[in-house]
């Protein structure tokens, strides 16, 4: 046998801070204000981390130790992403869009012993501090009234300010070496199925995630990028932009709470973003925006979406009105999040009809995650062919294994993760989401897909949402049931719809369960919230018409 | 404490050829045959790949045993890059430009069992092989005549045919798992200075290496690009792009044994070459065939350059005739290479005097490495001022921590690689590397750059070629000794050239000794081989003029 003779380096978030503050100390990171914007260059960035990790020591934080951040994307947020980990504590983001219960669960069970939180977020965070015996310190970014918070926060806990914090350090703080195993940061899933469950990334993973993510393949960010992440900074560590950007040296564009289309062009126009990540929702907000006013996404070379699917019409309608190319992402809390990107194959020409197509895809299987898909009913690995669906399973360095507290060994499979995504892969590595396994229905042992229902019932001029639930069915084990808002003024009956569909499905596919509602419940993440409607249609709050 | 929940997956070179071979499966492998070309898609290689390694596995070779590669840049040479780490085995690429004295050593200290060899270098392979008694099995590539390995090669030592061995595997070889940290390749270093000494990089290096190298920010390859390695593959992995495109999905341009200007320069119109890499010799073989020749190079997008620093001429050439820019990377043995990349910040206009001067840089530090400039005398730090010389030291990921059967202590200092390289740092990263340590003269005390007196004797009309060295002084402990070839039918005298170089010198640091010869000795690499210069000195073979 024989050894390497390579170095023993750990991959950390401190040497992802170092790379990034003395190789681009004057790349920025540029928060919005509303009117104009507050700056801080990385190697400011990186001043205002040791100076937080030192004021956390100071207040008790030790190696392993929660720190959860209730914030938008700020320069603030972003010296928390490198302190808590650089430190040996765990960051942990919360998602300021969650229920009161759900968000004491997670700071409860996350374990959370301090808090930062952005003044203007403090209401918020108020209605849960009761409750939260765990957390000993609040830290309040920003001048802003905290009041609500010393109020409720039970005795004992403080209430503190960032900005003094910060500015009663003096002296360097030595980041510690650090094993990559080390936990750096945490994230709750959204728990669309179930109760949250924590995802504890690595040293490691975050390192490998960075630096994949700037291949020229995937996002491909230099310094001569400037990068607005909308994407918020507590879901999944902003598809981890704050990490890469440090590896690459592109500036960082941070919205702060001023989320609305009419903010953000005004951000992207002035400031000149080069790339942009977003959710379709904010991506459509940009859209209809866009039709009543002038905007300017000139200086974007590239737009990212991911969290759910982009529409045909989106990639099209930029395309056409602004010459910008979104690229799809697929990604997961569970897999840090980036998975895939669906930029198309090389030789096919921009802004075509097929490139819109390929960019259709989820994504592409990115350097450094292996994919595969399985039969539901069996496991067994299908053939790449773009058209054999089945459940994708992925696995990789940057891909969870388990969950915090919680081993889950449902969700994993020979050491793949289960994703709970139906869909195909090509022959080339492109992947299509169709479907989510708890989406689709089974009937008489044959599966019918939700999504491809609702899809075609989008297409229904008179409708303006559809979402398709199994409901149970002494025959058949399970039906769909067809959940339709009507647009207003226009008309349909159950019967004509149901027609609609016949032509594109099997009959057995096709509902013959049907109920108009007001609207479709949404969870926080704004996605339809099947588990909602399934418990109105058990508690008989729904008015269903069975067609013969 | 908390632990991280991610999963545990091993960087490693099978997982490599997994990504290529499947999502980028019908990228090439195209190697240039002097008319035409020989293609292989990144299926078939992998494929390739697998038959090698259950052929291997037949003669015997089992974990950890070294596989030696005597070839040009080929298709079969990476089947061996994949085949050989793959197995649990390590590629050991040997120079094919080495003495017969040194090649001999570095297969025996390697430990070779196996060594694949280009039929075309059999006879090169043929020369030492009566004294490796522990190579036991020779696969020849190509059709050619291997008659003197089979006369030359002990008794008992095998000669087979890559092309038979692997037509007889019909098999699939499952890959085995490995823990990232497996040796996977070594190389010897030139060694100018001393015995040659091996590195071995682990799978975890080689991935990471690849991954890094693929940052928009360094070589950036995706599916759209051709790469053409000149750079050979037993020169540090060709730099590592054979695993960096199998993760990008670019193709491969491999030239064999076609190294001239006309076949490099027919092989990039023919199969546009997207980029290319290699020695500032090979680049500066193309401006002068260029000259008399016309050529196409209107495919490549950048050119890199490393090995030794290209000049400010040849940057300039190529921006003006070929609208070429040239990037130089800097990297040694020891850094797998990739140490950095001489690209310009992001504000610096393409083609500008501006940029060239920033790409004279040898590199800026590359994400994933870390670097540092110490004092010549106490090993201290020194600022990043772009000014402060002294020894540069690397560490990270891919970075050598010792040497094979050689721990070599003096290499390293507190965790750091020493480089031998003297040079700057400044405040962005870029550092320029002036200076070989075993090229200073330490003269009373002072430091004299033999480098900067040569580039200064180069710019003198008269002088073709000018190697200083240092020779004793029993006064100054060391002093200079000029060693110059003058251009055909041009004359300088010894007084007129330090003349020459007094208004740009220090008093002290003109030299007084001074010899004319016919040619400056040179490495098989192509340098100023001082060892020689030196040796001859020391043997009373220069004949030396001393001025007053």
């Amino acid at each position: 046998m024989i050894a390497s003779t390579m170095q023993d380096y750990q991959l950390t978030v401190s040497a992802i801070l170092r790379h990034g503050s003395r190789i681009y100390g004057g790349s920025e990171c540029v928060t919005w204000a509303g009117a104009g914007a507050r700056r801080a260059t990385y190697a400011e960035i990186a001043r205002n981390a040791e100076r937080l990790a030192a004021a956390l020591t100071e207040l008790g934080v030790g190696a392993g130790d929660r720190v959860g951040t209730f914030c938008w994307n700020s320069q603030e947020h972003l010296e928390a992403y490198f302190a808590i980990p650089g430190m040996g504590a765990v960051l942990h983001t919360l998602n300021i869009r969650l229920p009161a219960d759900q968000l004491a669960h997670i700071i409860d069970h996350g374990g959370d012993r301090v808090v930062l939180v952005d003044d203007t977020l403090v209401p918020l965070l108020a209605q849960v501090a009761p409750g939260l015996s765990a957390v000993e310190t609040y830290i309040v970014i920003g001048a802003g009234d905290a009041g609500a918070l010393e109020a409720s926060a039970p005795a004992g806990a403080k209430v503190l300010r960032y900005r003094e914090l910060l500015e009663a350090q003096r002296t360097r703080f030595a980041w510690p070496e650090l094993d990559e195993r080390t936990a750096a940061s945490m994230c709750y899933t959204s728990g669309t199925t179930g109760d949250p469950k924590g995802v504890v990334y690595s040293h490691r993973s975050t390192y490998l995630h960075a630096l994949a993510s700037n291949a020229a393949s995937l996002c491909g960010s230099t310094e001569a990028d400037r990068v607005l992440t909308i994407v918020p900074m507590f879901h999944v560590n902003a598809w981890g932009f704050p990490y890469g950007c440090f590896l690459s040296g592109a500036t960082q564009h941070m919205p702060g709470p001023f989320m609305t289309p009419d903010m953000l062009t005004r951000f992207i126009a002035t400031e000149r973003s080069t790339l942009a990540a977003a959710v379709p929702t904010i991506w459509n907000g940009i859209l209809a925006y866009g039709e009543q006013h002038k905007i300017d996404l000139s200086s974007l070379r590239m737009g990212t979406s991911g969290g759910s699917a982009a529409s045909r019409a989106l990639l099209e309608a930029f395309d056409k009105r602004y010459n910008l190319r979104i690229v799809q992402g697929w990604g997961m809390t569970e897999t840090s999040p980036l998975g895939g990107m669906s930029h198309p194959p090389a030789e096919v020409p921009h802004a075509t009809p097929e490139d819109v197509e390929w960019r259709l895809n989820s994504g592409r299987i990115a350097a450094g995650v292996e994919m595969r898909v399985v039969g539901l009913d069996d496991g067994k690995p299908l053939p790449w062919d773009g058209i054999t669906a089945g459940e994708i399973e992925v696995r990789g360095p940057w891909i969870t294994g388990s969950y915090h507290r919680d081993r889950a060994p449902e969700k994993f499979h020979d050491g793949w993760l289960r994703t709970g995504d139906i869909g195909t892969i090509d022959g080339r590595g492109f992947f299509k989401v169709t479907d989510r396994v708890k989406d689709l229905i089974k009937s008489g042992g044959e599966w019918i897909s939700s999504v491809d229902l609702e899809n075609q019932l989008h297409g229904h001029p008179a409708v303006l949402e559809a979402a398709v639930v199994g409901i149970p069915d002494p025959r058949w084990e399970e039906r769909p049931l067809a959940c339709v808002v009507l647009r207003p003024g226009e008309n349909a009956t159950a019967a004509e719809l149901a027609g609609y569909l016949s032509g594109k499905f099997a009959r057995w596919q096709v509902p013959e369960n049907w109920t108009f509602i007001a609207e479709v419940p949404k969870t926080t993440v704004g996605k339809y919230d099947k588990k909602v409607l399934r418990a109105r249609y058990r508690d008989g709050e729904l008015t269903v018409e069975r067609l013969n």
